[in-house]
């Protein structure tokens, strides 16, 4: 199993943030084709006061490299990615990452 | 259902350090009460080739913040907090998360 990341840092105006990405980005990217599971996480603390932490992430399951690469280029993929973009580009890194347990 | 998340950036020694982690760490935290799934994954690429991204991360679930503060507070969970300083303290960052979907 792979997954697609996206870390969020603080956005400017959390109540907007969310808004958009519940109601219009979350529906968008579920529509990849391949998506198994999409888990999507709120940072609530850290036993670390002063780490630096995020303030969301998504973490979206594929089967292996070559499906989360399909969906990345299929229709959906690329409307998730062009809506991501335009509403959050600032604040979002992403990764592909290999899930070695669990 | 939260998690304890722990990041950890690029060590020194990657060998030696996938050696401990593997064999030493994740069996102590496994230990930990409550614990319900322990999730590792290693970051494989980004989409984004300027983006800083991490080397490794843990996710670990628990019922609820009170379950996932007992954890850490019990002889278990110092006992891997011990170890993960001693070999891993300059890499890693953690954080607790409120998983809100998925």
């Amino acid at each position: 199993m792979v997954k697609l990341v996206a870390v969020y840092r603080t956005p400017e105006d959390p109540a907007a943030f969310d808004k958009h990405y519940f109601e219009t980005h979350v529906p968008l990217a579920k529509k990849m084709p391949g998506l198994i599971k999409c888990e999507i996480e709120k940072v609530v603390g850290s036993p670390m006061p002063s780490a630096e932490t995020p303030y969301l992430a998504a973490h979206m399951y594929f089967a292996n490299m070559d499906a989360l690469k399909a969906a990345m280029a299929s229709p959906e993929g690329k409307a998730s990615a062009k809506d991501l973009m335009g509403f959050a580009g600032k604040y979002v890194r992403m990764h592909f990452t290999q899930v070695v347990e669990g």
